[in-house]
């Protein structure tokens, strides 16, 4: 299959993903890309942990970061993309911030708000309820977070047997 | 009725609330009382349009500063009082930070996610639910939501009239 230009920004979207792997956080990345450039203007990994702040999922900061550049509470311009599905959090956010279209990667089918247990956008009065397109690059975006949960694993299991 | 703990710290949250509304944002305010002390550690007042940041609700502040107080991702020992029902966003945020319990004042029939519009802890796997007290001192904390959209529909009939 072709490269598309969607799978392009997906990957840049792991780039962060790894990033956070190698940090030691829950290894989920996205970018934000504005739609009349199509420049990567914003892009982040999962820092909870390094900032003790549970809010701190890549796509809050994204959200935050494009906020900024725009000096708006909204910024309906531009196109997000997520290695993971997001959650109540993150879904609910991103209508706020009237963001035009969610790509994402692997479906969440415990948390995830869009496609699988929650679906925020079909059922709830938001305002604003961006286009959803799942499953770009699903395989690597979900393999990684596999591998970073066997990690933990035989971490865990390493500890027991000491 | 005598007033209790509970009115005395919303009072607290609703104070917040009104310097939001003197500041031109949707007046919600919101602090966070330490279970152990009793001492209110944070305290916080929409900023979205201050900041623009469409996440700045008070509740997401006051999470992120009793996260950083405590340095951890988890603040399992605050309780949260807030004059609004929290919205997805800061209810899925909540439950993340494991904050005890949820004070809220006014139900915000539309878009509350607790016992409202979306009962997100009725119905989604969140690993953590806070317990959930509503309606303290209900009635001030909707009339103050009443009187600053009362007042937006009389600004924008004035600009029309001139």
């Amino acid at each position: 299959m072709l490269e598309s230009i969607h799978h392009t920004r997906m990957r840049a979207a792991l780039e962060e993903a790894h990033l956070a792997f190698a940090r030691d956080e829950v290894p989920i990345g996205a970018v934000a890309v504005h739609s009349v450039s199509g420049e990567i203007m914003a892009r982040a990994g999962n820092r909870t942990r390094e900032l003790c702040d549970p809010t701190a999922h890549a796509e809050m900061q994204i959200i935050r970061e494009i906020c900024r550049l725009e000096c708006a509470q909204r910024a309906p311009e531009y196109d997000i993309y997520i290695t993971l599905e997001p959650c109540p959090m993150c879904a609910a956010a991103l209508s706020y911030a009237r963001v035009r279209t969610i790509y994402f990667g692997a479906s969440d089918v415990k948390s995830g708000a869009l496609t699988s247990s929650i679906q925020l956008y079909s059922f709830s009065p938001l305002h604003h309820k961006p286009v959803v397109i799942p499953g770009v690059l699903a395989d690597p975006c979900a393999q990684i977070l596999k591998d970073f949960f066997a990690q933990k694993r035989a971490q865990k299991n390493a500890v027991e047997m000491i």
